[in-house]
């Protein structure tokens, strides 16, 4: 059976362990943090704390971006081993990997699940059940990589899995995921916001549920994704001034008009959820 | 047993229909639109149509904001009838209410439940279940319509109940309801937003959720609470601005100060869901 190592006890680490664990695979895990890793072995997620990452067949990488990038630059991977990142970045991660020839297979893999808390208490078997899982490939991509990811991909329960490329991924996942966190972190700065129990219903908690983002990770990846993140942030900025002006100008129709544009829109995509 | 009426069988009328009538109340149900009121009595939520609004003990105005203010206005009422709006802006209504001497006793409410579909087909019994309800209250506003207001309340099952100014009432909602509403609509106007199907995880469901509204009713609310949403609108758009500005500066530590305020303010916060 292979040998699978997880770098990064954190919720996603953790249920990458958790999940494949339950579905039978023998999975070991590394992190600078102690405490973390002993959760991980008495909450069943790991079998031990590795200990030499030549080790592995299969290592997936689970740490914020800058880490990330070192271990895809300087980790003593095991020849022909299977390395797939985790981050929500990806044209970076290509540009480390192939700056050099390597020996490894590299394959970057986004869960599209989360939390609106962080950490290894967060980690659960269950936290890909049903969740899309993005798959970057490229010219260089191996077939084998494909294949073996995508095992485990349904192992740990994802339902629908999608490959493009690294550029397409960071330009969707600017909107998807990157744009909404900042939204939702400017969304609790109103001075409103405190005082607000028992005024609010389900837009409201829509809205501010990922406020809470570790700065730590994300400054990582909204600087390895600027050009994007600010694209969909200017046009972000740019439609809300639509509304604010009309309101401004108390311009009925032309804030009809707007908020009309929103709803046909809407119609027109698919949401998971719906 | 007193005598209700509904005006109005919308998601929110038909459910505060649905809602008393399971709880045992006698309810009939007015509408312009036959089938609506075909619907209502189909689904079990009202008795009959109703014929004159003068006939009634209590009544629900659950209208938009530019009719509910012409029924507050002009309606025939019953002397001493319980007359509630649901509107989700309050000043103007007291403002219409008390232009000049009324038989009616009045009461504003606003339950805080609804979803991203409207009309008599999303209408349910169980929409208020644990839901927020506020109550608007001024010093003419008499003890027993509250006292009235707050047993229909509990019979409608709302959770939490808090009593506040008309003012007040405009200045929160602009928050928690009618910001995000905008928001949740400029959101799906990148032009990312197509073809997204399969890179989408919690984040974008909960920014694009209430994207599809209904412009003709939520103009007229965007309209009678202009300054409140304008200010909430304009402090969005210059909180956005900060994330912005960093990321074209590449500020890193800027958009890590950014992010930081906006998790320790989510932490201070208090969400029904949390």
């Amino acid at each position: 059976m292979k040998k699978i190592a997880v770098i990064g006890m954190g919720i996603i680490g953790g249920s990458i362990c958790g999940s494949l664990t339950k579905a039978g695979y023998k999975v070991d895990g590394f992190d600078k943090n102690e405490a973390s890793l002993q959760f991980a072995i008495t909450a069943g997620y790991i079998q031990a704390k590795g200990r030499n990452i030549a080790d592995y067949d299969t290592v997936f990488i689970a740490v914020p971006p800058k880490a990330t990038m070192q271990y895809l630059d300087t980790g003593a991977f095991k020849k022909g081993a299977l390395v797939c990142d985790i981050c929500g970045v990806k044209e970076i991660m290509e540009k480390t990997v192939y700056s050099k020839p390597r020996t490894y297979r590299y394959l970057g893999i986004h869960p599209m699940a989360g939390k609106e808390t962080s950490g290894i208490s967060s980690a659960t078997p269950e936290l890909f059940k049903n969740a899309n899982l993005i798959i970057t490939r490229n010219d260089k991509t191996e077939d084998s990589a494909v294949f073996e990811a995508l095992e485990y991909a349904k192992a740990m329960g994802f339902g629908k899995i999608v490959e493009c490329t690294a550029k397409e991924h960071d330009e969707k996942i600017a909107l998807t995921s990157q744009l909404a966190h900042i939204v939702s972190n400017a969304y609790v700065k109103s001075p409103q916001v405190q005082n607000c129990d028992g005024f609010t219903g389900g837009s409201f908690q829509d809205m501010t549920r990922i406020a809470g983002v570790d700065e730590r990770i994300w400054t990582e990846l909204y600087d390895c994704n600027r050009v994007h993140i600010l694209n969909e942030l200017n046009g972000l900025i740019e439609h809300l001034s639509i509304y604010r002006d009309a309101l401004e100008k108390e311009d009925s129709e032309g804030l009809s008009n707007a908020l009309k544009e929103g709803r046909l829109i809407r119609q027109t995509i698919k949401r998971d959820n719906d």
